[in-house]
């Protein structure tokens, strides 16, 4: 498995000169991504490509590669398959569609490569898929060309049944300043499925998270055990979950439906997250860069009286508590304000404070406190208060590290410096009054999310 | 009324040009919206601001002030509203917390203002707001400074109970490419409240419809009234709604809780739209920019086939049908594949069509099936494919104008462009595939809403 992420020596199988062809933007992202070891090519065609001569004979290519990433036609893969895999390759990234999710010639076809991957003992990812992008090794597979600018490492991993949702994933968690340590597109998940990925990314040194999206479970047994073996948080967004969605699932990546409330209990049980969509995956994902939150005790300090309203609502909703602040605190509160009035209310409504240096300092006071668990941070800047906006990312995450409490924020705004600011990566940022106060129930163990639609 | 938002004079009264003055930002604010009438300043001291001269005795203001706005302590607001009143000034803004929101004493001032303000008919803003942003006549008193370049024209009016959550708001419309009319933080709602203001926006030739941010209902029967009688789309976000926020809501704008189920179903017999959080209330208001839709069956056309085997789950629970795509369509479709292969199931699966050019082509043969009334359009872009986004959007709105037919676009890939496309203002971008479908529940007469929580 570790050579699967980590080759010495990949195969490129399918690329053309054209500018049609997609197997050359395999190549072209190998080499963006810095992929250290050696490329080989091979196509229906001699020619060369980025400098990489393509063979039109497999028997020309050299015998001891390590991965081949196949993007053939259908038909011509268990041949090409069997031919590489006598020759000693055992590792498969199959990208070609048209298998078992096509009806009933492409089973067939998906079957006699399967017979041939148990009897070889072959690894394989796919078909249907767009691979792996592994931003430790270089090794980035898709067929779609990617932005190693864009694609930036960090600690969560992404395996994803759907190589376009999985890419959305990637996309939004570097937007989040967060980055990938892998991303695993799955496919038709033939041979290798998410209890295989699951199981090598439990030691894996460079992910701390990991964020799957289903459309289908291989195996309900396996996976549960996985689940429960990992010390690593894992979020499932698993979709397929209404008659509408059936059909299209299974044309799509041949995905079955599951008894929904049998894997949300078994999730649940392995101390594991269920995310129901988009938004609440990428806001666990987000909560799970905070320290654990270890009782239901919330404070919330907003400088919007009316976010303030909207938090406390989802605090109510959420099922957490809001205990009225200490006295000495109140009284440290009241000095900063000129006009020495405050309401002494959780959530505290800093509307009336203009310095917004003082409010790290009163979020640390808080987090100081025995009484609370978590702090939920709200607080709007305008204008050249932007300029402060990174010393407030910086001392609240260090607030966070020296209290060991989660502090969750929103920030409010003019959205592109929000987007700005998120992508520094020094702290999560939520992105409205009640994701920031559902981003803590994430932190809880176990877990409790909030209600929400599939 | 009418006068309130393009007034001729206005006065701003409680000014002084310390740098810690937030009078001073309402001038500022009129001056860079370009507000064409006489601004005349008050202040406790003698002084200038922008050129403007600050007078320092309530004698010496000119008599025919059109519309004063009072950033004053809250002790001092009485004496002067009573002695504007008396010079003729029937308009005021007041925009001074420490009202019934604070406790007794406040809510003593609060009550000798409003016997005032009805004994001599005044109309009054506030207090405890913002005020008034109108985007047409440059109206712009927030003692926040705001940016023109940011918050520009448009068709919405948001009328918010919360100056913070109210800006949110504005600002997001904005770069959702939608832009603003009028936004008006209402605070308190000592005399003028939800229902005045939407009885105006009625007849507002800028306003094409309403986002309305409240925490509590003035009076419910009048409000049932006015949102009955209305022709325009209204949103009406409702927060405050759990024991949680009851005392901060209190402390925020003095707001009482509403008996939410009756809430609810005043809005559904309005006609209206009951948002329950920040994210439906702009997917609503995005929405409403498309053609209604006039059945229940959607055609969903994807680039990728997880984004499909999400938007068919939303459908699913939304109960929306999706029936199969009529086969003149299919062959259509089918000519435009490489290979002459595509799966005939709705959602379409169009992953294998790499020419994102067909794509609207595609589009607009759907529209014109009358099987279906609505399309909901996802596409994933990469890299130079972006060139094309403009054209997509383009084409995706003549289609929608042309049959008469909502088409929801979700935009996948790098979230810095789809940022860029969206602000262009020339097809709504929703922002993700369930909220893409989820926004054709809004266009359904009566409205369809999405469960989620608060």
């Amino acid at each position: 498995m570790e050579r699967l992420f980590q080759p010495g020596k990949v195969g490129v199988i399918g690329v053309s000169p054209s500018l049609e062809n997609l197997g050359r933007n395999i190549v072209w992202n190998l080499i963006r991504f810095g992929f250290p070891g050696e490329v080989v090519c091979y196509g229906r065609r001699p020619g060369c490509i980025y400098g990489h001569r393509i063979y039109d004979n497999l028997q020309h290519l050299p015998p001891d590669i390590d991965v081949a990433v196949i993007l053939l036609p259908a038909p011509r893969v268990p041949d090409v398959v069997e031919h590489l895999s006598r020759r000693g390759t055992q590792r498969f990234i199959i990208e070609t569609g048209g298998f078992s999710e096509y009806g009933a010639e492409g089973e067939e076809m998906e079957k006699a490569l399967k017979n041939l991957a148990q009897e070889r003992k072959l690894k394989i990812v796919g078909p249907n898929c767009i691979g792996v992008t592994d931003r430790v090794s270089g090794l980035v597979t898709s067929f779609m060309p990617l932005d190693p600018s864009k694609i930036r490492p960090g600690p969560v991993a992404v395996v994803a049944q759907s190589g376009g949702v999985g890419l959305s994933y990637v996309n939004l968690l570097c937007e989040e300043g967060l980055g990938i340590s892998k991303f695993v597109s799955m496919g038709n998940k033939l041979i290798l499925n998410e209890t295989d990925f699951l199981h090598h990314l439990e030691t894996d040194p460079h992910t701390k998270m990991v964020l799957l999206y289903l459309e289908s479970i291989s195996n309900g047994r396996a996976f549960y055990q996985v689940l429960k073996g990992m010390d690593k948080p894992v979020v499932v967004h698993k979709s397929n979950v209404t008659e509408a969605s059936a059909q299209i699932a299974r044309f799509h990546t041949a995905a079955l439906a599951t008894k929904e409330e049998v894997l949300t209990g078994a999730i649940a049980q392995a101390g594991k997250i269920r995310a129901l969509n988009n938004s609440q995956a990428l806001a666990a994902i987000k909560a799970l860069c905070l320290p654990p939150l270890k009782g239901n005790n919330l404070a919330i300090v907003s400088r919007s009286g009316g976010e303030a309203v909207l938090a406390a609502d989802a605090a109510g909703s959420m099922g957490f508590q809001l205990p009225p602040y200490p006295q000495p605190f109140l009284r440290f509160v009241r000095n900063l304000f000129r006009a020495g009035v405050i309401r002494p209310t959780n959530p505290l409504d800093l509307g009336d404070l203009f310095d917004i240096v003082k409010y790290p300092e009163i979020i640390e006071e808080i987090a100081k406190e025995e009484t609370f668990h978590g702090v939920v941070f709200l607080i709007q800047l305008f204008d050249r208060e932007w300029e402060l906006v990174e010393h407030i990312m910086k001392k609240t995450s260090e607030i966070c590290q020296t209290y060991q409490k989660p502090i969750s924020l929103f920030l409010g705004g003019d959205h592109q410096r929000v987007i700005k600011a998120k992508a520094q990566g020094i702290h999560p940022i939520f992105n409205s009054p009640h994701e920031a106060v559902e981003a803590m129930g994430f932190l809880l163990t176990p877990p409790r999310s909030p209600r929400t639609s599939y």
